[in-house]
């Protein structure tokens, strides 16, 4: 079934004269066209409404009708029935364009769909599964250049450029985009000793102190040390889709109470995943999670530092990077067959910086299939 | 004066218990860091409640008090005052955000900010001339360096990473942000021939085809032809703060057509470069514009391809690369000293594909200073 057909039992359902969309990656995933403009579907047509690009051929899903316009005046004269009664997203649009809009068809009663939205989204199509293996397959080829490229007195932002330009000509498209309102993310935090301990305004486990005071995030400009472990976590969108993964590296030697404790996150990431089964609930893999971190005793150094620990395990990924589900506190769904979830442990600490290991699975009725092809173990350099 | 006084003014003037900032681009630029929280102004303090990060050091302009927050409940135990009539980002935020924050507060008169705050912001300060300026200078770079990489068998694409990674070499960290809701911006358009002539959703003369329909516009991956020219688009963020310029390449022989119709090009930019003095109205200087594109016989080709046109000849820019002034038509705010704007006339025909030409200026009392230092005319390789 087309996502679009979902949003449209969502319209039923909720007694909706109209569901509004604005939001330009939801109106490419419900039309097959990323425009300037607004997706309307009525119980009868779905139209998109297109603003720009007026001059560029389109490629639209058969069950979506194209019109052009100017002011959005002229949105309700095309549309054959009175809107009392629609659903948008308020999650992400802004409120001015919100008010232009239900004023302009006439609405007096505003749903939220945001969350509607999410959990079509949160079920991938065989489409999205194979562009987000196709940016497992990238991001793979990404830390097969480590060993290549590092050398002796890189820091860890000369690390990021070339691994970013790499995944670029492998076909990293760069968009790294996020739905909640006011987190950005990048390519990659490649992060090691302190710059692991600080946190950042981004709501993942690893902040990093950034080169800028506008993006106080990622990689700093301090070399990269001996023996000394160093993480790096990368995204690469391929067609618009996301996989996200980590490892850890060492320049050198691994000393024992790394090593220990690299055993431990491991364990971690293992239970994690042996957990990602179609029907788990993800509030109970967390759960487990957290008293599994308890009981090895690392829980003081797990997810972040301080105040800054993230509550979550992993993250559902696709066009965005944090999509349902979350294994996290409070995620009730049950996983679902080709949802595709992140799972990322990490540790902060004082005594060695940072560990950490992240792969991108696909939920599948034979369990987690990751989507990248690299080893997990701690490596050396 | 700081730019959080001139917001202080705007809410004595209007009358308003408290000014809300969400936008973290606005919190940076009014409170001096980026963070995931609140700015709230009240006619006592400045509050910057802070939910992200609380494990890192912070500096702060002297004027803000920091307050570390979890949920939005605890906002209205710190402020002394009730807050009855507030000003908010309307054209910015999420409708659910304003509707949560408002709530919490207690607003029940919501003001819409957004026009002052991009006012307060269409006037640099010292300090972001200054950034602006090397921003310029690496955009420069970037231009100085075709003729060092570009080879036979390039493709459009090619081009554009071996700039980019150039640019991040050289201090770009990489964010090309926008102030309007839905457009996108990347490092670089560069296009030649028919790529030229494909739009896109974003408001600009240049669209192209890109390599996705996830993100449908910029360079292609068709090789780079002789004796045809191509145009690049190049934006560079150092430290937060954008510059923005556009040079003609031609790999080979610019023939007698591409040399006449480049000759009325740059008599537009001249004209418009001589009208940027402070008090001229930038819908004046437009009008001006599209007369002498008449007169000249290419208001055909100028500004985009037929009904995709754009309605500007030149955007503010600065934190955001569509910032104010417009120079565009109902933009009637007099040009203001140390204001930036890039001025980008650009022609799109069927006959040779696209010429353009961009700087990026700062209005001084002497006149238009340009922060890009590369030859204007059309550069052969």
């Amino acid at each position: 079934m087309e996502p679009i057909e979902n949003l449209k039992t969502l319209l039923y359902q909720r007694e909706l004269d109209a569901v509004v969309i604005c939001k330009p990656l939801n109106i490419f995933y419900f039309s097959g066209a990323l425009v300037n403009g607004v997706l309307i579907l009525t119980t009868g047509e779905n139209y998109l409404f297109i603003r720009r690009p007026k001059e560029r051929p389109l490629k639209l899903k058969s069950n979506v009708k194209s019109i052009y316009f100017d002011s959005l005046k002229e949105l309700s004269q095309h549309l054959n029935i009175p809107v009392r009664k629609a659903g948008f997203e308020l999650d992400s649009i802004p409120c001015s364009l919100i008010k232009r809009l239900s004023e302009t068809l006439g609405v007096s009663d505003i749903l939220d769909v945001t969350h509607d939205i999410r959990m079509i989204r949160m079920v991938k199509t065989p489409f999205e599964i194979e562009k987000i293996s196709e940016a497992g397959k990238i991001v793979s080829k990404v830390f097969e250049n480590v060993p290549k490229i590092f050398k002796d007195g890189m820091s860890e932002r000369d690390l990021l450029i070339e691994l970013e330009y790499i995944s670029k000509k492998e076909g990293n498209i760069g968009f790294y985009r996020m739905h909640s309102f006011g987190n950005e993310a990048s390519f990659s935090h490649i992060l090691q000793g302190e710059s692991a301990l600080i946190s950042s305004y981004l709501d993942a486990p690893t902040g990093g102190p950034g080169i800028s005071n506008a993006f106080p995030q990622g990689a700093s400009l301090k070399k990269i040390e001996k023996n000394k472990p160093f993480t790096i976590d990368v995204m690469v969108n391929f067609d618009g889709y996301l996989a996200d993964a980590t490892r850890t590296f060492v320049w050198g030697k691994v000393d024992e109470g790394v090593e220990n404790a690299w055993q431990r996150l491991y364990e971690i990431f293992l239970r994690v995943e042996a957990d990602l089964t179609p029907g788990s609930i993800p509030e109970n893999i967390y759960q487990k999670t957290l008293e599994l971190a308890h009981s090895l005793g690392v829980e003081h150094i797990f997810m972040g530092p301080g105040k800054d620990k993230v509550k979550f395990i992993g993250h559902g990924l696709g066009l965005e990077v944090d999509e349902y589900p979350f294994i996290a506190k409070g995620f009730k769904i049950p996983l679902n067959v080709n949802s595709v979830v992140a799972i990322e442990p990490k540790f902060i600490s004082d005594e060695f910086g940072i560990l950490g290991l992240e792969d991108t699975f696909i939920i599948t009725d034979n369990g987690p299939v990751s989507v990248i092809n690299f080893p997990r173990d701690i490596f050396k350099l």
